[in-house]
């Protein structure tokens, strides 16, 4: 992947700059950004939000028009003056990119005006060579790979600005056979103790495991996601864990032929000490992001998360629930676009479904006993993972890579044979809960 | 099976009772149990020691002959006050038991006397009805299920001896469909922080997973075993796990006709800290017992546990191994009988493997970072167990107890992403020793 990156002047030193623009976004670059650009929204284009291009950072850019889209308004001398240098205009030209400019006014008074530049702008100059798909836009392959890529760095943008101390360290890794990822993990932090935001893009001969899986001779695949856990240090925040996903099966090595495609993934929410408000929440949420597609989605994708996240050995669920969803493919119903948008739709959902959560719980007191409950119920967080859970077994036995696999595994963790639990108490409360589904949107109105 | 001990009198209150005796035998009781008793020892008829029975504890007993055998010299003023109660010698005669008594001197000056006199009785009284088997020996299956419940004891008692402060908890256990269990559990000791030693015997129809596996369509089977874990707190002692166990499948529902059999078992070893030389204990003692059996029985076994207890996803093994062996049939080399004596040759060495381990190293000091260390790496140990482990696996798959199967986790686990070692270290130096099998008896040379 680094290769790709580079062909586009990507400049790994300027990750760190380029976060911290992205956190002090101003009002009309966020407009711009969430009703224009983001999620494929111009013209089913990806653009990337605060992009190291040559030895600079673009507001926003699209690979695959190389454009760049600049807003003028917040003190922009530096900036002004590198456009001004002539030698980086070249460079930049020469490497085919153009450069639209906009002032916060002419986003902010008139965005549709400003749409209209950009989308008349793309059609007097498709990309070359066309991408492939229907009428020169971007393949949903590319459009979701980007689009998890900034997933990604909201998701630790938000995570880092609650959490005071820590930060993600970023790890980049290349698969065996093709394709890698980008692994960000975050420890050690005042609210967050461990915490993984994992994208990953990966391509080649189709494993054994699931050859067999799909009764197929040979093939060839491409998958990309979004994965991540997070276990908070105080045992009053629930640990979450969220995955978006696309695969695609191809009959030839160039990947040309689709035979197969669908998306999966889903969120799901594992207390230690329940207010039943909060799972109240985090469904509420996830409901609304799947009714805009279809009323049909949330009882289904509910229901389909209770049977997953099932302990079966210890006859409780792992926590309470919320959305899990596989092999949507293309049907009469919906197109590999409605499920884009619904998956996509799904993932933006996530940061409010749980930052609240967080927010108003983060600071609630606890004391030992509460912790070391915590991390007994860890314990059946890593029995569910290592025992149950597809995703990780299949990761671990298709040669995934194992540090960002096991990542969702807890930082301290507790094994007491026959742990009991007192008649009434908050915990008690807690596993009455987890024996049965429940209807939390029934609940909370 | 608490049925079946209460027939015989079992007294469970009398149970810390004849712990304590076990542990003061004398060199006499000693001497007749190794020698002529034990193991089938004496004509196949399984003996228990130190055995409840009625309000007294008999220093040898024998349910399927009922045959209780005394040892005369230590002090026995109570007992004999007992035996000379008419009321209790009454109502022993009433249970059919009938009582042997031999002095100390007669134990230790022509123990082949009174082995010929014991054999003597039984020819005289052959149990009624007759068991199973050839020529009215006690089965393999129930010889087996009193060896291992013997065998707890004896681990049980020196593991006690070891640790200052913990003793084992006993938990019976019945399994739904037949059979159950007795589990101890240690922990919070000063030398054990976790560790139990489990026996179980189970039976009834052959769940699907074992109908699949043998490609039966209909059967019955009966399985019982002595299974161990010990965790300990420090370090430098490594953890240990053994099993030893025996399987009957059959076409009848009444257990009569044996289909096919089986033995099953080994032991192995995970270091923290590795001293080679601990290595080269364990294996040469369990070399030392294979090798009455066959010369060719260690290489392969050796060779077996470190294929079996590989981390795949790690490259690494859990440890630095010992034996597994599974599905002994009997075949025209060896008989069932001659993997009898074998599992339980290995069964009895196993004290003899660990324990001067863990002597020699429970008092080395070690700081928090070693401690931080063990923790790390038992999250291996629970990787192995749940991700890998067919034993584990089945367990749980097969409605066995839970908290049974899973005791065998460590009590405190850490997972650290991406968790480094320093080149040069001991740490380092362990990770090293468990890529590749070593030949440790070579090495021992």
């Amino acid at each position: 992947m680094s290769t790709d990156y580079d062909n586009y002047g990507y400049n790994k030193d300027l990750k760190e700059l380029a976060r911290r623009l992205r956190k002090n976004s101003t009002e009309a670059e966020i407009r711009l950004w969430s009703e224009a650009l983001r999620a494929g929204k111009m013209l089913g284009f990806t653009f990337l939000r605060q992009r190291p291009v040559l030895n600079y950072i673009a507001d926003f850019m699209c690979k695959e028009l190389k454009l760049i889209i600049e807003v003028d308004g917040k003190t922009h001398d530096d900036k002004d003056q590198w456009y001004k240098d002539q030698s980086r205009q070249k460079e930049l030209e020469n490497k085919g990119f153009t450069v639209l400019r906009f002032t916060d006014e002419e986003i902010m008074d008139d965005l549709e005006n400003v749409e209209r530049s950009i989308k008349g702008w793309i059609k007097d100059h498709p990309p070359a060579p066309p991408s492939k798909g229907d009428s020169g836009r971007a393949s949903i392959k590319s459009q979701f790979e980007a689009y998890i890529r900034n997933l990604q760095d909201e998701i630790c943008d938000r995570f880092e600005q609650i959490d005071n101390k820590a930060r993600f360290r970023h790890d980049d890794w290349e698969r065996d056979g093709g394709g890698g990822g980008h692994t960000r993990v975050i420890e050690d932090g005042d609210v967050f103790e461990k915490g993984g935001v994992n994208i990953s893009s990966v391509h080649g001969e189709l494993p054994e495991l699931i050859r067999k899986r799909f009764e197929v001779e040979q093939g060839w695949f491409w998958a990309g996601g979004l994965s991540l856990v997070i276990h908070p240090r105080n045992p009053m925040v629930p640990t979450v864990h969220a995955n978006f996903r696309y695969f695609e099966l191809y009959d030839d090595e160039d990947m040309n032929e689709v035979r197969d495609c669908w998306f999966g993934g889903g969120a799901d929410l594992t207390p230690y000490y329940l207010w039943d408000e909060d799972a109240v929440h985090f469904h509420q949420v996830l409901k609304a992001a799947c009714d805009k597609h279809g009323k049909d989605l949330y009882p289904e994708f509910k229901k389909e998360c209770d049977e997953y996240f099932y302990n079966s050995h210890r006859s409780e669920a792992r926590g309470v629930g919320g959305l899990f969803f596989d092999y949507l493919r293309p049907n009469e119903e919906r197109s590999a676009e409605d499920w884009y948008a619904f998956t996509t739709e799904a993932g933006d959902a996530f940061i409010e479904s749980y930052a609240p959560i967080v927010e108003r719980r983060m600071d609630e007191p606890y004391d030992e006993q509460q912790r070391y409950f915590q991390e007994v119920r860890r314990g059946r967080y890593v029995e569910f993972n290592l025992i149950h859970d597809r995703g990780t077994l299949f990761g671990l036995k298709t040669n995934g890579r194992t540090e960002s696999i096991l990542m969702s595994l807890p930082p301290r963790v507790r094994w007491d044979y026959d742990f009991e639990i007192e008649e009434g108490s908050d915990e008690a409360y807690l596993i009455e809960r987890l024996k049965n589904p429940i209807d939390w949107i029934a609940y909370g109105e």
